[in-house]
């Protein structure tokens, strides 16, 4: 192990350029993950639970799933005792929870600064911002295709923000650059625009491998070999279908004992049956396939129960999000993660809407209230997801991650020692008075409140002085602010260059590609 | 019970032209109160609690509580062994919470409709409309003064909103009409344009005479004596002082069987301790003196324990919503009125942005799903507050109340019968297919989801080419819509016109006041 750590420094900016440059830095705020101190809350009874856990083994039983285009996948699962028929592999009962006995309950990821790795599991929860979108909105130009200098603003804003823990991984998708050659360029801006922990690419086998290969540069070979460096997205297509890109990009990641989230994407309704229990039934099935494919390619690879799951405007066939539904099968989800023992991904700042309005903030709000009281441990998609998660917004990051400061001053919990119960302040002030200036709320104020970086408290007359700005202009005001203070974290030069040259060979070797 | 019933029939409108016109009115959508089929969040541990309820003992019998200008209260408490000294009462340890045994556990609240008689208490969850403000804020006219015709709007919303279950009572301030006139004018709208439960005055203790003797009229006078047809604020001068314009409406409330609220307010580190602990302390210290004195002036009166607590901003001393403190002071004064085995009062769609953008929403989501899972029974301000109060919103008003309906799917809890676990489903549709157009979906589909009436969930293009709407356009339309369906609840024209009389008559004899 201290040869491990011996490395790791080594490989993360160990040099005296890179150490000189990180102490003239100005000191950037960044919260620890959040470990809970409240409980989570249990809507589903152990009866309904029990159901659950029973309809998923008769689906794996009876209709069982597809392994598309994965011969080698079949070869596997026959290997372990599954009934494969053409691309259909159904399980014997009880064969699945066994496999998946090997899965770890938590994990470290680590970042390149050891003070940003982060446990995923237990009773923590990680942050990570919006995944995915093609399009970007803000406030001076609207929506249009983003682009890898979005890309780089987004990094740099998470990088930034206090409360989010996780760089993320596509927080846009940046359309300006080669398809084929969009995840050297995603990956590196992370490595080098930030110092927090990421995700790999999926799109392809030979990206996730490019992804682990880089990060053996970045953190040396020894230590990406034998830690967990990337947390990556596999999403299952939902219903009971796994395809060859996305099991291809887990057999390399779990070969190389980095993490995934293995990720039903459900719209209810139309990938999963239109109920709760049955969208639950589904999602159990599915992720417990992929938990134990995980097991099979290395037991013990670290692996993330994930449920992506919307709702259905039945009207329109519309994606709806932020909705009561959703939250039911995020928190029974997040029970039938615990009762497997298993990392918890769901929720994030879901919402429908084309603008930050009220609208985008009602529907991220309560998803991202859930999400805390469900028990995730990875949220991803925590800041910044707009429309549908069509397009990612700089006005809303900053918003959502603002808010992200509530999930952690609430999740702390409550203190009870003596100073806590503030027995002399209320012996001091006594009937009518007030708080204000008592030796309590002197020593205790600066940290009893959580406060807010971009939201206005002010009077109405100096709100409408300093020009009635509503809350878009306001998180404009201070994505603008956040970009003027990025100072771009230390990395050694070396190992810079070694990311470069990596990218310029592998590059190289392949012609352009847009689809 | 029989007689009563005849009687209450009889009361609301029981005339043959009533009858007429109700049944030529179009049906109106209206949920029952929530029945709470979820847990509650419970942050506290029992340690803590015991710690909360021993302090406040302490606090009672060390520091007691002012009775201010109410000679009449200073003796009640002498005759049932308190400390009096001055205006300051001390309690012996026990008494209080001997005296408040007597406060139901949960009472109905019967509206002019019976269908919308409400049970307050349980596992109810009853919403009522914001209380208070003294201005208006909408899309048109911006920030003004709130008049009787806006009033009047608040509550024809109010009537029309399927998710709102209460009139509530000062919805905003008219102050077009005279201090002391304005709780007839607020009574009687509340009594002909809704059918649903209300609020009486509380500024005056003659004007919750007045209140009591228009629900007589509106009830029949048998009626209105045997049940509680009216929910009143009675706000405590936190810390620790007990007014006796309030007491006195306390006292005529509590001495006709008509329930009250009893309610700290606070605003932490202001008007109590700067931590969770030092406030919940005094707020379970000021409501048990309360609800104890409702209890003396007629035992069984029934009675809320209130909790209306924010958080400051230390920098201007501006009170905050929906912070993770307030939402603590929340989750903890819940389980305490729990183990009072009291109804509970907070939450709120509370916020202290000066528009309906994304800063009121995110404020008010946390509020209203904290108020659901803290085990809320009475959620004044459900819907339609704005700058921390100081604003009503049309806008917000049925934007929130749109919100309260995901309040109720998600109260709903999941069905787990065979239908709800849709194994037929997940056998017709099998993997890689789609469930929109299967059997159990098209039984179901339609009580599915959660649906909205005001949010916008269509395709980008359609939404640029109806006018890129934000979410306070959207719901001004709503607005416009509800106003322009709106139909009068019927009325008996006797009753009617017996209230217009006693109203007449009433402030006939005063002349106008505006202070």
């Amino acid at each position: 192990m201290s040869e491990a750590a011996a490395d790791r420094r080594r490989g993360r900016g160990g040099g005296g350029a890179a150490r000189r440059a990180e102490r003239s830095a100005p000191k950037l705020e960044a919260a620890k993950y959040i470990e809970r101190k409240i409980p989570n809350l249990e809507i589903l009874s152990d009866e309904a639970l029990e159901i659950i856990e029973a309809n998923a083994e008769t689906v794996l039983e009876e209709i069982g799933v597809n392994f598309v285009e994965n011969p080698e996948a079949l070869k596997r699962w026959k290997d372990v005792g599954a009934d494969v028929n053409g691309e259909r592999v159904r399980f014997p009962k009880g064969l699945l929870r066994s496999l998946i006995k090997t899965a770890p309950s938590s994990f470290i990821q680590h970042a390149r600064n050891p003070e940003r790795s982060v446990e995923i599991g237990g009773k923590s929860l990680v942050l990570a911002p919006v995944y995915g979108p093609p399009f970007v909105w803000d406030s001076v130009g609207g929506r249009r295709y983003a682009t890898m200098a979005d890309f780089q603003k987004f990094v740099k804003l998470g990088y930034m923000s206090k409360w989010l823990h996780h760089s993320g991984g596509t927080v846009c998708e940046p359309t300006d650059i080669p398809v084929n050659k969009r995840h050297f360029d995603m990956l590196y801006a992370h490595m080098s625009l930030s110092d927090k922990p990421f995700m790999g690419s999926v799109t392809e086998p030979s990206r996730a491998q490019d992804s682990v290969d880089m990060c053996k540069i970045l953190f040396g070979e020894d230590f990406a070999t034998n830690n967990t460096v990337m947390t990556s997205l596999i999403n299952i297509n939902s219903p009971l279908t796994f395809d060859a890109t996305m099991m291809g990009a887990l057999e390399v990641y779990a070969a190389n004992n980095q993490a995934c989230i293995v990720s039903p994407f459900i719209v209810g309704g139309a990938m999963a049956p239109v109920s709760v229990m049955g969208t639950l039934t589904q999602v159990l099935a599915e992720v417990m396939v992929a938990v134990a494919y995980s097991q099979m390619i290395r037991k013990g690879a670290p692996v993330i129960f994930g449920a992506f799951v919307t709702s259905i405007d039945m009207n329109s066939g519309a994606p709806t999000f932020g909705t009561p539904e959703a939250a039911q099968i995020t928190y029974g989800a997040g029970q039938l993660a615990r009762r497997l023992n298993l990392p918890y991904r769901s929720a994030g700042s879901f919402n429908g809407s084309k603008l930050p309005d009220a609208q985008a903030a009602y529907e991220t709000s309560n998803s991202l209230n859930m999400g805390l009281l469900s028990g995730v441990n990875f949220m991803l998609h925590a800041c910044g997801w707009l429309e549908g998660g069509l397009a990612a917004s700089p006005e809303k990051f900053v918003l959502d991650a603002d808010q992200l400061g509530v999930l952690h001053h609430l999740a702390a919990g409550v203190p009870i020692d003596e100073n806590a119960q503030a027995m002399d302040a209320l012996r001091e002030v006594g009937p009518g008075g007030h708080f204000l200036g008592c030796a309590h709320t002197q020593a205790n104020f600066k940290t009893a409140f959580w406060k807010t970086n971009v939201l206005d408290y002010k009077p109405y007359e100096t709100w409408v002085d300093e020009g009635s700005r509503d809350s878009v202009a306001l998180a404009a005001a201070r994505v603008d602010k956040m970009l003027s203070e990025y100072v771009q974290p230390a990395l050694d030069p070396a190992v810079d260059e070694a990311l470069k040259a990596y990218i310029a060979q592998r590059k190289s070797g392949m012609p352009d590609a847009f689809i």
